[in-house]
């Protein structure tokens, strides 16, 4: 009996529409990748669990997919094992595989498979699907590309000044106007130390962090249930709500810091970024925010974050230093920094905003009607020579109704037809549609690629 | 303690050049799609097992990665189940996805689920990895690529001759010659059924297929094992003996099976096909070969196998006519064609022929030497100019030593390096020294450009 087929819950089927816009996406990316000289790796969608295991905390390792061992999986099983009934023990028994979660865990196994064949820094970028086990809900996937690069190897700042040029250059192209957020883990925890809170920096940063969506009252309510004093949420007030440029912020912030070396060493990376981005001249706005705090216990210097200016949505890019990637996989000292961009949210911004370029969706540009097998005989050459001169072209291939062959067109979205009946074959022309104006006139094969190419 | 990282058997990580010329193989296949007016798809890793099983025989079932259900998936297996100790029960009972196994089941399973959506015929390409948890050997891995275009929902041989003039461009534009064989499914019912030997159809074809790599004397043992009549073999010698032109062959083809319909509608399909590509003109060669098999239980009509001339190598592209492919889906009655590029044999092919052109590995164009903070300051906008301009340009981040920054260059293969210490800064100028001839000399910022670009 026929199956009503379906596909796994928080997983897509992309459309040729879809596909050529995420092309878009994806090639324009790709470019201003390749333009600053980071260059493409891929690593396999599974990796040994070995590998992913840990790397997430808890929770991620519960939301990691688990490939089940091939072959008579449960012969290394014991029966105590199979009667305890522990699914995470289990898990370990029956699987020695998981698929990819992110893609840094994989980057930093690739360094150090290959720290013989790279030379440092090594600059890399990597676009590909990711896997998480997540309740499933409107914008989140079970599956979704990242696209990320990464510098490791060098702890110069100027790559984090790179990165900003390269977030910039990116968004230029794709005409979305943006406002990058930085900040520093180091000031943060500069903050921590001298309002008199060092040890409570996570739940600090967790706070603030949520200064957008709730507001600060309730960033305050949230500070005094983790136990943080009156007397520290008093002195935070004013970094919280610190106004100005962004040198007015530095200097302020340096006032406030001075008597923590942490702290003074956030704010000096933070003016270099700002000083050297100003020398190499943006296009778009670059905000210092004291309130950006992103996963803390992951990065361990400069942080930012894209918003798009004209359309509210969360941040579609975001990135910073860590140190240490690659320590877990016994290769210490080695230093990082990294970009993500946000492929979903960026799709959600273009159509919101309309900004796809025409040529972005590449159908199909001329589409030669068919009227029987003469006529087709007489069409075959025209045909190869309109795709010889590039043209996207298809040849109908059945001699279905006219009214059939223009609704294919009409749904593909091509913009010329062409006609070749008795009346052509006998001129050597066809009859070409211009289907946007409703105009047609009878071509050489040489007008028609003109015409078409001209448009 | 550090683990000693590695990646799962039979799966591979990519370099960055071994990326670039994957790219170059992917974006010139996918440009002559889309010449053709195929669109591209994507389909999700995971299917549910559903969808999967029983598609690909009972050697398929066994060979797919079945992915172990999210949270407490042991709840729903009794203890009876587990006593059982039964593999290949429990898998079912444990798992309800599986990686995807090729491509054109997904692709099936996204025709019926977008049935509504989608103007037929269908034309879609899909370039993505497949999983196959096959023993892993030389040249066969456990995650590949499938680079497959198809049409559906069309019965017209003009989709086959276009099929074929898509070989003919990709290999073209790849500089690789060619032989495109090509034979029909109905040919060799039509012999088995006038050598009396209907019933045998698949030992015929799984025998005489081998006639490459074990020769006439074997094939014939192995017919003979097989059961087939000593009349009927000898009724077969001449078919695979067959010499001449495809019209020579297919005139000799049609004199034998004139007593078979099936048989005669394979001679009339090839005919119109050979004589559709004379019209339209290949570059390279397609040739009858009445031993050309291919996974027979799927193929109902014409298949077709390219090998490369200039280097010995299996089929590095194949393809053929399928009949109710959706079928299995509930949605029967729509035929299709399709073919496959193998990407893994196509990119060894490039490598052994030396094909690549220089600019398939679109690595660092020009590196800006690193003197120091001063140095650095006034490089950056010669950075952005360049890379404005479109040249892929790197600046070293750290003030390295000279030998190391001159080391990554050349790594890196960068033909270019610009340095600017106190004499070039009080120039305004730098020195650009071209890597490849040893050359250099003291440029401003417009002769850095237009000499790079005018390589």
């Amino acid at each position: 009996m026929a199956q009503k087929p379906s596909i796994p819950k928080g997983t897509r089927d992309f459309s040729p529409v879809e596909m050529a816009k995420r092309n878009y996406i994806f090639d324009t990316i790709r470019s201003v990748f390749s333009l600053y000289g980071y260059q493409q790796i891929e690593t396999p969608a599974m990796e040994t669990l070995q590998t992913l295991m840990g790397k997430y905390g808890e929770e991620g390792d519960k939301l990691l997919f688990k490939v089940l061992n091939s072959g008579d999986y449960l012969s290394k099983v014991t029966d105590e094992e199979l009667c305890e009934r522990n699914s995470l023990h289990m898990a370990s028994r029956l699987c020695e595989k998981g698929l990819r979660y992110d893609l840094t865990v994989p980057f930093a196994r690739y360094v150090v498979m290959h720290r013989d064949e790279l030379q440092l820094p090594f600059k890399r970028y990597q676009i590909q699907p990711v896997w998480r086990a997540d309740r499933p809900q409107k914008g989140r996937y079970r599956e979704f590309y990242q696209c990320d690069a990464d510098v490791v190897g060098s702890d110069s700042l100027l790559n984090e000044v790179e990165l900003m040029q390269i977030v910039d250059t990116v968004f230029c192209r794709f005409g979305i106007r943006v406002a990058i957020k930085i900040n520093n883990r180091k000031i943060l925890s500069g903050i921590a130390e001298v309002i008199g809170e060092a040890d409570k920096i996570v739940d600090i940063t967790v706070a603030i962090d949520k200064l957008d969506k709730i507001g600060i009252d309730n960033v305050n309510a949230e500070l005094r249930a983790d136990g943080i004093s009156e007397e520290a949420i008093d002195k935070l007030q004013p970094i919280i709500n610190m106004k100005g440029t962004n040198e007015e912020k530095l200097d302020v912030i340096a006032g406030l810091l001075s008597g923590s070396e942490t702290g003074m060493k956030g704010v000096d990376e933070t003016r270099f970024i700002l000083n050297s981005l100003k020398a190499a001249g943006l296009k778009n706005c670059i905000d210092l925010d004291l309130t950006l705090a992103r996963g803390l216990n992951y990065y361990t210097g400069a942080i930012f974050e894209v918003k798009a200016l004209d359309i509210p949505m969360g941040s579609i890019t975001g990135g910073g230093r860590y140190d240490n990637l690659t320590g877990i996989f016994g290769m210490p000292g080695l230093s990082g920094v990294g970009i993500s961009f946000g492929a979903d949210r960026i799709f959600d911004v273009l159509n919101a905003l309309e900004l796809y370029p025409d040529d972005a969706v590449n159908g199909t540009q001329l589409l030669f009607i068919n009227f029987g097998d003469a006529e087709v005989d007489y069409c075959l050459p025209l045909v190869a020579a309109a795709r010889n001169a590039g043209i996207r072209t298809e040849l109908f291939p059945d001699a279905a109704k006219m009214k059939k062959q223009m609704a294919y067109a009409n749904a593909k979205g091509i913009r010329f037809v062409a006609l070749a009946g008795d009346n052509e074959i006998a001129e050597g022309k066809v009859t070409l549609r211009d289907m946007a104006t409703g105009d047609q006139r009878l071509v050489d094969c040489e007008e028609l690629v003109s015409q078409i190419k001209g448009i």
